[in-house]
């Protein structure tokens, strides 16, 4: 199994993708091979830093890179020798199977989709992001590739989400909610009022029903769909209201107690990196989207996540289930 | 000033609102008179718990009691001698100058918008929530009372809460802020793109622009607007994550320490009962709704705010604004 990371996406590239890579390779074991997409002078410097690189990495240079900078949908065409296309074009030929980037979210996401093109049955591919719970993780879909969904591209996240659950995520018989604002069916908006009709008689998922803001974190769902625009907003939220509560506490614990109060614990549980990226779903291919700020660890766990998927077949179950 | 307090709102009505009541008395001072509003054996049986009963307690018998199986829309028709009905009639005959319940939150607003009336120019009236941030609380509008905005509602709601900011939060030039999933003008879905482009040329308010998830706790912001969907989802994710997040870490420190870290303050920033329930805004009077769950704390904090608002002239001053 190989696996395309794009070099050049953190703010500190290619630091944590070049140690992320290698912790991957020592950790992971198997058959993988992690092949880093990016300029490969800096590539190479990076690697003197390490004293030993195992077996199985593998440099492909690619000279351009992507900024903030650059309108997303114009990457493909402008910078088609960018770590982004690069990367993104062999696993479209099938040197690798999977490409993972820390690099601008949105044009990762537009280059995946033109590179890597829906599944059939796929109008609008989701990206998910993992949210902690009480529970499990559960997979919120979408985290804001898609703005103003219809009803039945909810079911199609619905399907993708299943599928990825239990290929991705190891869950049997994945539990689908609804985000709304009201546990009864009928209660919501335009869109959750038909989307919680057509899932209710939806064949191939087990969909548990409607799922208020105030369940999100119970870990009662292993999957919970809704429009890209409330699911960014809710995503962003989140990360943020954990640091805002850790510091009011840290706040208070400092000023009662000699010794600082070790909180490691608790900033793993909310902590992003531990969690592997955000995967974009109902490709063609497997696509793993990092934070900016990603350190070697949440790459590490990205192409975990991805090895994962690949492993398990993640696209080939996706483009069945939806045939069926 | 004289408020109405709805004595049978809460889970253990009328204990929480009788000594919510009596706490408000004896705090607030001024010439704040309280009419509680419900079954009067009932509250006389509460009052004689109390040994001290401050001046300017009255009673107002209301043999009939909304619960939570009631259609929200047919309270006004079929309970009109409910504490809530009862209530709202004394307020618009001019009997108080404000109503507060713990009641169905659906019931409530239901019957003030009824019995109220919307200001002129206000299409549909917001319900607001206080959100704890950073800095000092901020009002998020609409918490949930209007799903599928209209741009123009999102612009009465901007006018109505930089009323609210200043008359009843101390605000002097309120920063209105636009709930969305990116910074830039031109980001967003339908509405907030369309919100925007209003809202920055409306004259009379201070709009700061757009505010992503994770700006909400950041306190940049004295009021933020969005539609109800996601201002209800917001809102009770925020309660329910608040508790995860410090159970996480009550658990940690349980474990590290001898003695329990005192979370008093913590739980104190973070807590609803604090901020003194939800405001409806736009109507012909002043409504507030306060959670079922209110210990005397919240039902005394919501008369805080009700007298306040009662105090600056709110409505006055919404009807003002309204109609420059």
């Amino acid at each position: 199994m190989r696996i395309a990371l794009d070099a050049m996406g953190t703010n500190e590239a290619p630091r944590s993708e070049v140690a992320g890579a290698i912790q991957a390779l020592q950790e992971l074991g198997g058959d993988l091979e992690i092949v880093l997409v990016g300029d490969e002078a800096l590539i190479r410097a990076e690697l003197a830093n390490h004293p030993v690189i195992p077996k199985g990495l593998h440099i492909r240079h690619a000279p351009d890179r992507v900024t903030s900078a650059d309108p997303p949908a114009s990457v493909i065409r402008r910078k088609p020798d960018s770590s982004i296309v690069v990367g993104l074009r062999m696993h479209k030929e099938g040197d690798v199977d999977a490409f993972v980037s820390a690099g601008s979210t949105g044009a990762v996401m537009a280059s995946s989709l033109f590179t890597l093109r829906p599944l059939p049955g796929v109008d609008r591919p989701p990206v998910g992001t993992m949210l902690p719970t009480a529970g499990e993780l559960c997979l919120l879909l979408d985290a804001g590739a898609n703005i103003g969904c219809k009803p039945h591209h909810l079911v199609q996240f619905a399907h993708l989400g299943s599928v990825y659950a239990r290929d991705a995520m190891g869950r049997e018989n994945p539990r689908i909610g609804l985000l709304n604002i009201g546990e009864e069916p009928g209660k919501g908006d335009e869109l959750t009022i038909a989307a919680y009709d057509l899932l209710s008689v939806e064949p191939g998922i087990n969909f548990v029903g409607n799922v208020e803001g105030r369940d999100i974190v119970t870990g009662d769902c292993d999957v919970i769909v809704c429009d890209g625009f409330i699911g960014n907003v809710l995503l962003k939220f989140y990360e943020s209201v954990a640091g805002y509560i850790i510091g009011l506490l840290r706040h208070e614990l400092d000023a009662v107690e000699d010794r600082k109060v070790d909180l490691e614990h608790v900033f793993r549980v909310l902590d992003y990196a531990e969690y592997g990226g955000a995967p974009l779903l109902g490709l063609g291919g497997i696509s793993i989207i990092c934070h900016g700020a990603s350190p070697p660890k949440a790459i590490r766990n990205a192409l975990a996540v991805a090895a994962r998927a690949v492993g398990s077949e993640f696209v080939k179950h996706s483009a069945e289930d939806l045939q069926s």
